[in-house]
């Protein structure tokens, strides 16, 4: 009797498992990013990562995965990548450092783990799932963060690694601005990554890393390691990853918004995310996007932006790749 | 006709700012706070407290005091009260330091500021409100937070200020519990304080400060400094404070939420808040309450603990103290 319900239940889990479409969405930051502005060699990069990040993402989803290893493993991929201003290629801080943030979140329990201010962690997304799955608590910070890193055997770094000569020019042309008493290029305040997905069994996840604002200092935290602003899921609305200028990120609770007006509001995602990103954000005059991908596998790509890396592949199998505002 | 333009325009900043009710509420701290835990001298000392702190922060609105200074005003007080867990009083973490969190927003223009993990700043909640003021961010962290309260000739102190005997005991306790591999008493992670108010001018604000939860490692950051967690405050909804198991609240963006039902789905305050703290928290075992106040002036003190150290007066002047579950 005993295995005969083990073996019905099984069967139901796995009639669960199948029984839901796959989607996923991802981010690699907003911002000015314009043709002509950038070298097609550099273009065709982004457009290579972008379009094999989104394919073996949904390749991992589609085998039954569970979002949250996807999420976390394309992460990783645009972490290791210095093309991405999250671990390796993340930007500068006013004194010259790296302080990572990230954050993550699976819509079925709430549960959520973030980290802030991290230096020598290799993946700080990874590092964010161990919070949520291996600690009382959801957010740990600077110091106490690593502590934890070390206590949890995860990967370190020196924070040379993180460094490259594009974020570094970065740093100086915003710190000659600073100086020059003029505003800073519009691009030192953008970059992050982040991914959502719905997987098989029906489960919505958010991810989101990030090096922050070039230029930061006294310990900024951004909206990337905020459940709530950069990232939030819940299985009853959505998955957001936001990416722009965090502080109107958290002012807005961007990616709790957009979840909250589809539970409250019966908004469609789409709308949701047009409402928040669209009209508030312009509004206000914060600048950004979001990924965002809903229970039923639609996916949105929304920024008030020139433009954003971004890529999707969405319950009925359709495929997007763009970089420019006027990318399909 | 300019001046007969700013006549005009002072009138009806004036006409407004006379137009609206004042109402203020305050939360303690809730936990397992119970008739027969507490001697009846304390327990009057937190009731003189309570009633004198809400009706001195009421007489400041009816003056016509900016909502922001009375928030920080009232908010103050506690701070410096060794009686609750914020300021002078702080909880000890398992290293036997006081790492202090607070954060403020402004309901008009969704202004915020917030820090986390601070150890010499005597008031928190005036950092939190110099980050908003006077920095283009919204969150600072730990010892960059405090470069920068230096920077802005904010009052510090040396760490043994905050230190109470109440809180070495508590401190202990707990690692006792923690070492014999018990489950620590409950009330380990509660206190905070918060102040949400409706000033004459129709602006909402809600301030939220804390020392955290006892015992706590690895730079863990709560609710308190999390805005759309602890703290929100949005002219068209509610201003809310929250106190309780900061995770739950994090991962519930429980202020956020209550504004939320209200923005999007047409929910009274009284509503709102019972859904999130009654229902949504109880459910997923998240101990708490909140403060909350309306653009109306209707204030909620909502909480599914036994007891809530709190106080009100609403917009028709209705004043209420309570502690204990039972309490009016």
């Amino acid at each position: 009797m005993r295995w005969l319900l083990m073996c019905l239940s099984m069967v139901s889990t796995m009639a669960v498992a199948e029984s839901s479409p796959v989607a996923i969405a991802l981010h690699g930051g907003a911002g000015t990013i314009e043709r002509g502005k950038m070298s097609a060699e550099l273009e065709a990069t982004y457009r290579v990562f972008l379009e094999a990040a989104i394919t073996d993402g949904h390749r991992q989803l589609a085998a039954g995965h569970p979002g949250l290893d996807v999420v976390v493993n394309v992460i990783q991929k645009m972490e290791d990548s210095p093309l991405f201003n999250a671990g390796k290629g993340a930007v500068y801080t006013w004194d010259g450092r790296h302080e990572l943030d990230a954050s993550i979140m699976h819509g079925q329990q709430l549960e959520a783990g973030a980290v802030a201010g991290v230096t020598t962690v290799k993946s700080p997304i990874a590092l964010a799932r161990t919070v949520m799955e291996d600690s009382p608590h959801v957010m740990l910070a600077a110091k106490g963060a690593e502590a934890f890193a070390t206590a949890q055997g995860i990967e370190s770094v020196d924070p040379d690694y993180f460094g490259t000569e594009r974020r570094r020019k970065a740093l100086e042309a915003y710190k000659a601005d600073e100086y020059a008493g003029v505003e800073p290029e519009a691009d030192y305040k953008f970059g992050t990554v982040g991914v959502v997905v719905l997987d098989k069994a029906g489960n919505l996840v958010a991810g989101t890393s990030t090096g922050g604002m070039t230029g930061k200092r006294w310990g900024r935290v951004g909206d990337s390691p905020i459940i709530g602003a950069g990232t939030y899921a819940d299985n009853r609305s959505c998955a957001v990853s936001a990416t722009g200028h965090g502080e109107f990120f958290i002012r807005h609770t961007v990616a709790r918004d957009i979840c909250a007006r589809m539970q409250f509001g019966g908004a469609s995602l789409h709308d949701a995310t047009a409402e928040v990103v669209l009209k508030a954000l312009v509004a206000a005059g914060g600048e950004g996007g979001v990924a965002a991908v809903d229970r039923a596998g639609n996916v949105a790509l929304t920024f008030n932006t020139p433009g954003m890396y971004r890529a999707s592949i969405n319950a009925t199998g359709v495929k997007t790749v763009g970089i420019f505002g006027d990318d399909e």
